[in-house]
This record gives structure tokens, C-alpha cells and sequence, in this order.
């Protein structure tokens, strides 16, 4: 029987069962549920650990910070850049968290790779090819965005683009997509959650802070992405968002992402799943 | 202080308490979960009845079919009409559920409400506003729908015109927006449940078949949906989707919805919510 | 050769040449371009003579005016209705132009058909099936909008529920389409007057007003309609646009119509289209 | 006064007259129109040469072609890369048009200024950050498309991005935006045209064959955009589209290109505008 697929290593087709990547002796997808957590910019060494510290006490699995900021403007803060990848590392060596951050060119990777485990292709260069491919000769897991238009296959194609180069572990993330909608910052398409995981193997977390751009929604939200079956979320976390550098509008406080790990907890009780800790 | 606001019997600022709805003893809203199930469309007194029994012994608390079908094309099945409304009298006589039927025209109101106990306007008629007052001069609830794309504003200005010919019993329902996705039919807006809830104490429900387009997506969705806070669901249920006149792609099978409503009651638990039996 | 065409009167399949529709001795499609002008609602008689002798004198073709208003509001002003209808009637009778205006239910044509000479249902109505059924069984030609998400198949099957009640005088109009864009009121889509145009033979104009919702791209949006291959436009003329009860942001003075009314005859000479007057 | 403006460089308010960019004393801008012309994908010399003066013959004034193609999929053809770009060259001195190209990465620059003569960053890098800083850097003026989802706001930052390096030499280009209508390829967007020339003092183009994905809409959308006031058109021009190795279906053939500048001339002549040759 021949099988018209656009994409190939990221097929369900020709990989039947779910991938499950392990970092660092965490896994995700398969029943393990990943939360990352952490602040939109890492913004100095106190800011940073004074957040990581806190997820990891919450029971975050991972994580997050950006070093190199993808902003509209030029004259936005644009991130720490090596220096922030250095304090995500210490963050890390103190917690014990494995950390993602996102990297915008080429030229970061050499640098990125040597404290961080893994990386992540933001939306906006969702089909930033040469990118995709220079990532995709690394041997560290990618954490690809979708994009802010990108359709479905559109993304699959993406992680494609990686997985051609020889690197197969991909995790996928919607984040909303923007449409007339303006209530929120995006509109989060959970529905692309399940279709993702019928047409790939590969396990796909959802971003419920950028998709709405409101904090109030975060947890709600998050327990949505985890009824519906992701295999995790990626939440910004800042101790005081309203001096943030960034997103300060879409972060949780501390004590709200403890409230929300009790209740991931409670629907992964009911859903067969787990938090890795 | 004053407060300038669009919508006011439908706004939260001046009725901050969540508005529960009464069916026949049935409740819509507070901490009881409405779920609203039957065919696409009335087709025939056996297919009726079939559904209506299969659905009552799972929990379904509402049934739903349609008499007038609001259809494309001039050329496709245009409902059974009167016919049709009094199948779902009968079921409802023979089940005890009560029904929830659309109308798409003023000249059918005053022969829908001797037969259903909920109306429903539909998502292409949000803005039909010589509908939504007449609907306003009735007794009955109003299931609203949200339009293809509809702002979440433009919903509550669409309530605001119901509820402001005198009748308050409004429950608003998200069931996807029009998007560049062309995957699912349509995309399902779950931050439209918060944002509604956040700005109206009116109900809010969650239609995952007219949405996702898809029946395998129904039941993810639907626990989404609970997840998220809704304050229940409607589906499509048919027993021989293959067959159906309307939308047998997103219909689900009678067993299937029994799973669905285990599923939903174990979220409700958690949840602290209930679905009143 | 079997073809399969989801709509028969309205396409061009079955109907190769161009309808040009006659009301009152101009016609409409063709070589000629219908030029509807005049302001969003029908205010007083004062203000509507002044409107229409204004567009008149620079070469309108057609006068259009509200009387009953689509207003996403109950609480906004409604439009004078049958009041309205008559001050159409008299400004026609006046002017010579003939005049068009919107319905929005079942129970105005009686009322409207003795007034006007174009019946127009708006975007919000354009599945209104109830209402394009019944606007079917008169003998005026019907100006049809296309809905804010509707593609061009669904505008096109809305055609066909109007033709298919024996009535196939329908002009379509294209006024722009909702989008993540919201630096315009709409995006206005020419692509979809080229689409329409080789799908159907029905003529097609476009409504720059509401496409951008600002004056001042009424006019290059005009010669851009014209340019594509539009059989006309429709604009919103309003002489003190800063008082005006409704849209008063996006219509022009009538200096600026004058202007306009130039613009036009200059492209339709190169065109070989006419501007009967 | 105090002006808030997110642009500065890019910002009419600051720059209040329109820019005009000279390319090898072919001006862009003003009363200038540019017309961009040739295939998708350079493929081979003898494909290359043949577009490249039959475009010219017809009165074209920049030659286009890509060498480093964005393929949604990996495995689709790439581009010739630099053997690409030096058919360019031989083209620009063969026919004396100069030339734009599109580059994807950083690294492409310098192979890149060697043989063109305005470099194009594509819808999908238009948020590639580190791309555009880097072009920024360079002295060749910059061919801009507006990314599928760009806002009106993002494209002008994206253009500030550059400029902020010290290259204020950017030609921006509307290219149609994704929106739920799937009978084009993507959706003009004119009224784009008069918000960008409003905003800002940057020469704007519209690539109609990319909108539409249609070769019979690229001549009647073309003169819609000179109609609506833009300076200069993009277009996809192939010998033989139907063997094209991308984009065939957009791409119309050189008798139909001659077509396309005689109605663009018949255009010009009544906008006081000029095709400098």
C-alpha cells in the first residue's frame, strides 16, 4: 500500500508508537507529564533563582528562561544573551531542573548547547529553514513553536526540516494562533493538540501564557491542555510581574503555580498520567 | 465611579453573582453541569427515540435535535420541521429530558414553544437581530450561539438584545470560530469560556461537534471544555452516523458518549461540580 | 460531461454570459458601473436631500440610505424605519436616482418593496436563509453582502437560496472581510471580485466604507474596485460625517464624492466601461 | 509636542516626505513605478535568460529570482544557491535590469551582495530578527515582505529592525495575509498600501502572484494595486509555468506579462505616474 505523506520521520505513519525523549533522566510524553516554568527573560541571577527555586518546590519539571528575547521592537530589552544562558546553567546546577531556552540564530548554538538541554525554536522563526536545520544537527532536544499562522502541517513540515537533519527529538508546542480575536494576546487551538498527536508520534505540549496573554487564564487553561491529552505545558512564572521585563501581563505568581501544579495533579490522577519529579 | 460598559443586564458588574438557570428542574450554571445531547437533526420517530433512550441512560440531562436545519445549500435537507418538533416532545415526554431546539425565524416561535423548553439561535443568526427580540418576548431559555466570528463583545451585545426585551435566561455557547486552520471545521476558542464568565454571570457551554468537525475530537474536547470551567457541553450523538441526513462526521456513537459522560464525571468530581441526573 | 456545481442558478457554468441587471432604465453589470452613494442612515429629511442632490449632481448613479440599522447594540439608534423609507421615496422621486436600502426580517418588504428599488441584505444577514427565501419571491433586485467570514462559495449558495425562489436579479458585494488586521474596520478582498466574477455571472461591486471603516481610503479603494473589474461601488456620502448617527469615520464629504466620481470616470475610459447617468 | 511612535526611523512623522531609493539609477518610489518581474526559482541559464529579456522587452524595470528558495518541506527543490545568483549577474549585464534575490540566513550576505542588487527578506523571515539586523549592515536597499500574519504595526518594526542598523534603504511589499478564505492563496490586502504610505515615508510594492496563488488574477490585481496608489508591482513571470519547478500555477507567461504592462502603463498615464525604463 503507498501512503501519500508530506512529511516522513515526523509521521505517525512510519512511527507508530508515541516518542517519549528523555532529559536528563526526565522524560516526556508517553504517561510523564512535563510542566516547565520559569520567567519569560532572565532578567539577573537574584530574578532567576529566587523563580527556579519556586517551581521546583511547586514540582515543575524544567526550566524556562530566555536569554535571546525575540521582540517587535528594536528598542525592546533584547535578553542577556551568553550571560543569561550562564545564570539559567546555575540555576540548573542548584535545582537540579534540566533548562529550555529559546535561541533565534545559527550563530548561538555553539554557545547555547553548552548550558542548556534543550532548545527552543520560538514561532516567529517556526520557518526560519536554515535555522531548523542547523538545529536540527545538534544532539539536544528542540522545543518547536508553532507559529503564529502556521497551519498544522505547516508545523509538522517544520519539525521535519529538524528530524531530516538527524535529530528525532522534537517536541512540538502550540501556543495560539492569531486570529480576529483580540480578547486574547492568541488564540489558544487545543484541538491542534489532537491532531497532532493522530497525524506524529512526537509529544506535544501546549503554552498557555502566550496563547492569552493573561495570567487569570493560565490555570484554567493549563488544565484544559491536560484534559485534552498534551503531554505537558510551558507557563511563565515571575515573582513580581508587574516590574517584569517582559510578559509581565501573562506571568503567575509563585503561590499561583503551586495552586496550579495541585490541580495538574489531580487531573493527571484521574488521566493515568504523571509528574516526574 | 463610573463604569462604562456596553452590555448591562448581560455584564457582570452590575449582577456579580453567576446566573443559574432552571429547566424543568433541571439547572444550567452554579456548580451543575449541563449536558445537552441528541442528533444533528430529527430524521425520524425511531432514529429519535433511539438516540433520546441511549443518551438518558448514559446522563445526558438535555436532549438536543433540530427541526429547522440552517443549511448551506438551498438543495440540502431542510428539516422536518413542526414534524420534528413534536418527535422531541414525545422523546421528551417519554425520557423526561427536556429538549433544546433551534429556530432560525421569527413566524416559528410561537409553534416551538409549545413543544421545547429551550431555544436556540444559532451561530449564522447571532446577529439576526429582529430574531433576538423576538426570542426576548418569550419565557423560554435561549441557548445562543457564537457567530463564525464573532467577537466575544458582539456575543454579549447579541445576549444584551435578548435580555433586554425582558427575558434574562440567556446561556451563551462557544462553538468555535472561523480561522486560517482548516484541519478541524472550525476552531474551538476555550478562552472564550473564561473570558465570558469574567465579564457575564451568564452560562457558558461548549459545543466540541460543531467545533472540531471531527467525532474523534469530541471527547477530548468535551473534558477540555469541563477542565476549563464551562458549565457543560452539547454534542452530537447519533447511532448510525454513516447514515445521518446532517454532520454525521462529527456525530459520535451511543457507546461513545457513555465513555464521554464517565469521563466528564470523573472531571465533575475533582471540579467540584455535578451533573444533576 | 457531468459537473458538479454545489450552486446552479447562480453559476456561471450554466449561465456563460454576464446578467446585467435593469432598474429603472440604468443598468447594473456589463460595460456599465453602478455607483451607489449616499449616507449609512437615513437622518432626517433635511439631511438625506442635501446627501442626494450632492451625489446626484457628481454622478451618482444609485442613492442608498438606511432606515432599518443592523447595530451590534440594542441601545444604538435603530434607524427611522418606514419614516425612513419614505424620505427614500421622495429623494428618489427628487433626484431621478433610484434607491436602494437594507431589510433585515421578513415582515419589512411589504413595507419596503412600495419604497425602494434594490433591496439590500446585509453581512450580518447573509445566512439569514429565512430572509433570503423570502426576499426570493419579490420582483426587486436584491443587493447581497457578503457575510464578514463567509467564504466565496457560501456568498455564492446565499445567491442561490435567493435564485432558487424565482428571483435572480442579485447583485453581490463585496465589503471586506474580518481578519487578524485591525488597523482597517475589515480587509477588503479583490481577489474575491475576480473569484466571483468566474464563478457566477451575477455582478459584483464593492463597499469600501465598510471594508476600511476610514474616509480616507474610500477613493483609492474605489479605483482599486474599478481597476480589478468591480461593476460598481458603494459608498457612504455623509455631509457633516462628524455628527452623523452612525459610520460617521468612514464616509466622505461630498466634495470629496465629486472628487472621487473623477477618479472613476478617469479609469473607466481606459476601462471601456460607462458610468450611465 | 510629544509624539508616542513605536517606529522612529520608518515613521512619516520623522520623515514626512516619501522616500525615493535609487537602484543603478532606476528610482522606487515618487512618481516612479518599479516593476519586479521573472520566475519563482532560477533553474537553469537558458530558463533564466529567456524570462529575463522577454520581461525586459516588455518594459519591466527589475529582474527577480530566487537562488535560496523557502520550501515548506525539506524535501522540495531548494534553489541553485550561488550558482544562482551568478545567473543573476549574467542576466542583470545581459539585459542591464537590475536584480533582487531573496536571502534566507546570515551567511548568504556576502555570497549574496557580490551579484545583486536589492536583496528580498521573505514573508516567513519577516521576523527573523538576526536576518534583518544583519541586512541592515549591508549598503543594498531591501525588498521587505509582510509576514503572512504581520500586522500593519509589526511589518513597519520589522523595516525599524533594518533601519536601525544604518540601512535606510527598504522597500516594503504586500504579499497577501492568511486569513480563512481558501480559494486564494493568501488575501491581498490594498488597504495595506494606504496605511503603510500613511505611516510611514517607505516606497511600498504588492506581489499579486504570491496573494492570489492565481495567474489569471495577477493582472487585473496589479492594476488594482497602481490603482490604489502603490509603487510598483512583484510578479511571477515563466516561459513555461505548467513544467515550472515551484509556483507554476501563479506564474503567468511573457505574452500575458506584455498584456500586464500595457494596462499598467494605460494606468500610469492617468496617475501621473511613470515606468522609468
Amino acid at each position: 500500500m503507498r501512503v501519500q505523506t508530506p512529511y516522513k520521520r515526523a509521521s505517525r505513519f512510519f512511527h507508530p508508537s508515541d516518542t517519549v525523549i528523555d532529559v536528563k533522566g526526565k522524560a516526556i510524553g508517553g504517561n510523564k507529564l512535563a510542566v516547565i516554568a520559569g520567567p519569560c527573560a532572565v532578567e539577573s541571577e537574584d530574578q532567576l533563582l529566587t523563580i527556579a527555586k519556586a517551581v521546583k518546590q511547586s514540582g515543575a519539571t524544567f526550566l524556562r528562561g530566555g536569554a535571546y528575547k525575540p521582540r517587535t521592537s528594536p528598542y525592546s530589552f533584547q535578553g542577556l544573551k551568553e550571560e543569561g544562558l550562564k545564570l539559567l546553567k546555575l540555576a540548573s546546577d542548584i535545582t537540579g531542573l534540566p533548562v529550555v531556552t529559546e535561541i533565534m540564530a545559527p550563530q548561538q548554538i555553539d554557545t547555547a548547547v553548552q548550558y542548556v538541554d534543550i532548545i527552543q525554536i520560538g514561532a516567529r522563526n517556526m520557518q526560519n529553514f536554515d535555522l531548523l536545520k542547523e538545529v536540527g544537527k545538534t544532539d539536544k532536544p528542540i522545543l518547536l513553536k508553532r507559529g503564529l499562522s502556521a497551519t498544522i502541517e505547516e508545523l509538522l513540515m517544520a519539525a521535519e526540516y529538524i528530524m531530516s537533519e538527524g535529530n528525532e527529538e522534537v517536541i512540538l508546542c502550540e501556543r495560539g494562533i492569531r486570529t480576529f480575536e483580540t480578547y486574547t494576546r492568541n488564540t489558544l487551538d487545543l484541538s491542534a493538540v489532537l491532531a497532532l498527536k493522530k497525524l506524529s508520534h512526537l509529544p506535544v505540549i501546549v503554552d498557555p501564557s502566550h496563547a492569552s496573554g493573561k495570567w487569570w487564564m493560565v490555570e484554567p487553561l493549563s488544565k484544559a491542555a491536560i484534559a485534552v491529552g498534551a503531554d505537558g505545558i510551558a507557563v511563565e512564572v515571575h515573582h513580581e510581574p508587574a516590574s517584569a521585563l517582559s510578559d509581565g501581563e501573562q506571568s503567575i505568581k509563585p503561590d499561583r503555580f503551586a495552586n496550579l501544579m495541585k490541580s495538574i495533579k489531580a487531573l493527571a490522577s484521574i488521566e493515568n498520567k504523571e509528574i516526574q519529579e
